[in-house]
């Protein structure tokens, strides 16, 4: 299980001449297990998003005991990167085709101001939101439906179809704590439910339109992507 | 009332040569008022230390509109410093000098890993801690006492009686919360009481030390001095 802080990376996902959490741990791993590695995540975070329970696996000859890996690993990741624990896995384990679930959690302040401390870790709006009606609208997600609309543009998915096991909104304070369990998620697709759902709040947009999003899949019909500091994955179950 | 996360500045207090954040918010307040200000801060926090609740005052001959200022002063602001609101005081009000009370909080992850979302947030500690017995010792350090021996050695404090009103920690998690409430705390004082309840806490350290330390007032009967990323100035009470 990885913890990491997105802020300072693009993404997950190796890219050329850009920081990414994917090149960052199997750098290290290399270093570690003495040969070369690809590291297999769950899920492909975007630029600024964060993750408290990331998954990966890789494969190894390596003969170093498994419980000794997260204290050799951490001891020379950078400190935004924390790998929690590790274990064996059968050898034709694959972290992303084998998840059966995720949980992520969206953070949203709605208050007057930002805070200093949390300005990279939730996404400040400073609109009234109708909360009771964003809880009756997130309910609109969950189940089993064709997610089309609420995928970005890039996204390479064919079958665009997941089901959401369970959706919803609680208010802690001045922050609104936004959970999604589901089966599988599309590129972008729990920011578009987070901003569509704002929209729907703050009254720019209907909430009939979430029925329309997904019966039509015409992603105009949805609210703004919602920033990606606000974001992180929990949890990857198999 | 300011909110600051000071992970990258070298404390409140204007330096040569390194970025402070009385420095940024008075180069602000400048741009706005038009003239040359002292931002006087209620608690000089050390480098790496952040604030919830700061406070502090400045003189000002402008007659911009109160309740405009904070937005046109976090507008300019970078986005680690934020003024939460503003008021007018009377001609002879000192932040500092006039503060009743203050309430400070120490955070330490207790766990086996550090975390990679609060690694500036936070003392991580792995050792395992007696949580019963530092709950005892910091009532010790509750009442008023001569804490000459809990000061840094650069401390200019020619009176070193303070009185702490209040003192507890709280298991939350993983974490130790531990909250002082007090008419002022010395240089350097609530990071040596955290460390040395940790000492006390990990068994490096008798509970006995804690009166010796207060009664003979000798820094060197006291445990570490806790580090900056863990401390919070909450509130400051007039």
């Amino acid at each position: 299980m990885i913890e990491y802080d997105g802020t300072g990376y693009h993404g997950w996902q190796r890219q050329q001449n850009a920081p990414s959490i994917q090149q960052s741990i199997e750098e290290v791993i290399e270093k570690v297990v003495g040969h070369q590695v690809e590291l297999i995540g769950a899920g492909r975070t975007d630029a600024g998003v964060h993750a408290l329970g990331q998954t990966a696996n890789f494969h190894t000859s390596s003969n170093i005991v498994i419980d000794k890996m997260p204290l050799a690993f951490n001891s020379m990741l950078p400190d935004d990167i924390v790998i929690k624990n590790t274990e064996t896995v059968p050898e034709d384990f694959h972290a992303r085709y084998q998840a059966k679930g995720k949980r992520y959690r969206y953070i949203i302040r709605n208050a007057k101001f930002p805070s200093a401390l949390m300005r990279n870790r939730e996404y400040f709006c400073h609109y009234p939101l109708d909360i009771p009606l964003m809880q009756k609208a997130i309910k609109l997600f969950v189940g089993m439906h064709d997610f089309k609309g609420l995928a970005a543009a890039g996204s390479s998915a064919k079958d665009t179809v997941r089901t959401i096991y369970d959706a919803q909104i609680k208010q802690e304070g001045e922050n609104l704590v936004i959970d999604f369990y589901g089966n599988g998620f599309l590129y972008n697709m729990v920011r578009i439910m987070v901003g569509t759902l704002v929209d729907v709040g703050r009254g720019k947009l209907p909430i009939e339109n979430i029925e329309k999003l997904i019966s039509e899949g015409d992603r105009k019909l949805g609210g703004i992507t919602a920033p990606p500091q606000g974001l992180y994955l929990v949890e990857v179950l198999y």
